[in-house]
């Protein structure tokens, strides 16, 4: 019976792991983006229930290999170009395994100095690579949905202190526009507040919330004597890139007492690159900001940054000390499991300091910059074809474009160009048609895959035509 | 400017690393267990700006040993007794690298078909393990403080359907004992409930839910009228480890129509071992049970995981599908993002399979009997010692002690034994009594690791009683 596995053979299967690695990352184009598979059918070639005796690595290697890779759908891939394109660039992928080894809990400054201490610093880190006010205080949790519910709960707070002990005690009201991610909306749900209750202002032709319709929302909840306590500004909008004007939203937002949230999960990474520091104007008035190094910044899945001009008041929203969680330090240190939910926390940080000091700031400024400069290409080639339409402009780097022809036909393009596994895109609906969405993002992405995921599109759209 | 990491200085990289964390996992015992630095010493050696230009793996990694590894608490450290003593087994870790570099995001099941079925037949295959009921249907999330939160949720949209659109209606009451994880108090707070509206019911002689005032405490406010709408009972307190009496709370539950979660997050794993599964009696008649493998399961953090005998239920709360994320076959397959607040998903499913598969169910059982065994020799050496006394029963793998002396001695006693970075262990108050914990459950503790500890804590007290 193997009660552990021995440092020898760590190491065999460790150096046998990596080998496999690099050659994937080396050889990544080679397999198909898009899973070629059925529902079910991965599930069915797995037996129904685990060993009782153990199997040797040999075994789950290759089942690994040829069970369980051909389900899998490449995100790392460089023709990944469905949803936001992300990466797991190879310095990060070496601090997760740290990360696993060291397996540090950073749920209080004594169980982990090095953790809490490191993601104060990385985060400081990125505060500064983003231009933000140095009075921003970060937090790490999984996502950026996971943020906003905190972003969210932490402004109700302050809009109904009695929510702590007896719940929410006022009618809240809460605005975005209608291009928010569903994670705003989701928040809202979950913490009780409900989805009636959150506004979905209209956008103005490029996809940004309108300012005059905002401020009209929330005059009419006041005059129905409702509480608006908190709006939701995006940097980049998952369907299109849109970038609201959070300045604007920021006066509104004082005006009537709001917390402003910013969620700059994908956008906010452009804000790297001198040139595009802009998208991130108005932001130093947010009460919060949410951007994610596993998006745009080359970080393995998961790491989503919560930025807050009122640390204070996040961790009275969320602190509760029983006991056994007390230490002597407590006064003196900042205790991480006080700003959120989860009470577990991976080392996290260190796979962002990782990235951050092996490629420093020019260096992702010059990949973002590559990156948007090679959506703009591939916008110009829409434009320029008679075949297809682009369907919202394309500020950064993700591109709305269509087939001049009916949804239908559009659906199918999708699907063709998908099914030949040589590039992965998306869709969305942009006022009520069809629309499908080319983002790019990877790291390892070059202007041969942009030109080769145009010409996939190409050849489909060729091919549909006959 | 480094625009990516070449495959040839991943592989030498890669190599390194497993190097050292083959060194790290064998010589483990050479570092002290709590890490020995003061409040901002780690921050004070960092630089205060992230580098412009990139800097050489060398100089990173080497930062990462001169001033990064001092000030970690080794978590994986067979020696650390302290809250609950979890592990990153070998197999776990080299999973980790694989999830990090395939970086798949199981949001929905076209994005990670592998992702989606292997977290529903591996939590299949755990349910097995634990002897819980087929109708239980399994996700993964970080943290059992989050899975406290989805399942409070799930709980109160079926009491309270309208919470949903509207914002919770009704005033909902939950009930847990005065020994439950601070993270129901906190789920509960969060959500909009209200601490208020958190009944802490006593517990009995050996800290296990008294069934009597929990029916009390339902009656009053049914009188009162409230709506009492869930009752969470622990299988493994995080103080003592009692267990409370679920399947008579799952009676009151059932004559209440309360929503019944079990917090097995420590205890659960038990059940794996076949004359342990009495842990778990009552378990299959919950609506909700959280159990998590990154505790007594040898699974790098994190990863926990949520049972419901109410998927649907459980969908019906958390799911909002903006067109962006519908796919063709949403109608025949699931998509885990319907699930829960996140919508970024780890591929954490491929370590617990690596795991279940490396060892097999007879080898995870025999090492939690050896733990179980362990803590029982330790107790046993207490009890027969007449400076201390035993503080709780221990039915698990920890067990709760203090000098027979006043809590200023045992708080200096736990000091001088964690000071000494041979163990760690931590403490909590019973009855407003200070008490240590001495908690067994890392994969690589030895016989001689637990003697060598209650050797350091004998000798400590010596010294104090100098």
């Amino acid at each position: 019976m193997k009660l552990n596995m021995s440092p020898e053979e760590f190491r065999h299967w460790g150096h046998r792991i990596v080998d496999w690695i690099a050659h994937y990352l080396e050889h990544i184009r080679d397999y198909p983006v898009l899973a070629q598979v059925e529902p079910g059918e991965l599930a069915s070639r797995l037996p129904a229930a685990a060993p009782e005796e153990g199997e040797p690595m040999e075994a789950i290697f290759e089942d690994f290999e040829r069970r369980i890779l051909p389900a899998v759908t490449h995100w790392n891939h460089p023709r990944f170009h469905a949803y936001f394109s992300v990466s797991a660039s190879p310095p990060g992928i070496l601090a997760e395994a740290l990360i696993a080894a060291l397996n540090m809990n950073g749920m209080l400054w004594k169980t982990s100095p090095a953790s809490t201490e490191l993601e104060q610093v990385t985060l400081d880190w990125l505060r500064q690579w983003l231009g933000l006010p140095d009075r921003f205080f970060g937090v790490i949790h999984d996502t950026a949905s996971l943020n906003a519910v905190h972003a969210i709960a932490a402004a109700r707070f302050r809009a109904d202190p009695e929510v702590r002990r007896r719940g929410q005690t006022l009618p809240l009201t809460l605005y975005t526009s209608e291009l928010a991610h569903s994670s705003i909306e989701k928040g809202a749900m979950v913490l009780g507040i409900g989805l009636d209750n959150v506004r979905k202002i209209g956008v103005d032709e490029a996809g940004r919330m309108r300012v005059d319709l905002l401020e009209e929302a929330v005059r009419r909840d006041l005059a129905e004597r409702r509480t608006p306590f908190c709006v939701c500004a995006t940097v980049g909008t998952t369907g299109i890139t849109s970038i609201d004007p959070v300045a604007e939203i920021a006066s509104v937002a004082e005006r009537y007492g709001l917390w402003l949230h910013v969620d700059a999960a994908y956008g906010g990474a452009a804000a790297v690159a001198e040139e595009l520091r802009w998208v991130l104007a108005g932001a130093e008035h947010a009460d919060s900001l949410v951007v994610n190094p596993h998006k745009w910044l080359f970080t393995p899945l998961d790491l989503s940054v919560l930025y807050t001009a009122h640390p204070d008041l996040l961790r009275r929203t969320f602190s509760v000390v029983p006991e056994y969680l007390r230490t002597a330090e407590d006064s003196r240190v900042v205790n991480l499991m006080d700003y959120g939910v989860p009470l577990g926390r991976r080392f996290r940080a260190l796979k962002l300091w990782f990235i951050m000091r092996y490629f420093g700031r020019r260096a992702v400024a010059e990949i973002i910059r590559r990156h948007i400069g090679w959506a703009q290409e591939f916008a110009g080639w829409i434009a320029a074809d008679p075949r297809f339409e682009l369907a919202a402009p394309a500020p950064l780097s993700v591109v709305c474009f269509r087939l001049k022809s009916d949804d239908e036909d559009n659906r199918r393009l999708l699907e063709a160009v998908n099914a030949t596994g040589r590039a992965y895109l998306s869709h969305t609906v942009l006022k009520g048609r069809y629309v499908i969405r080319f983002a790019v993002g990877h790291i390892a992405t070059t202007e041969e895959d942009v030109r080769s995921t145009w010409q996939t599109v190409s050849e489909a759209a060729d091919r549909l035509g006959g």
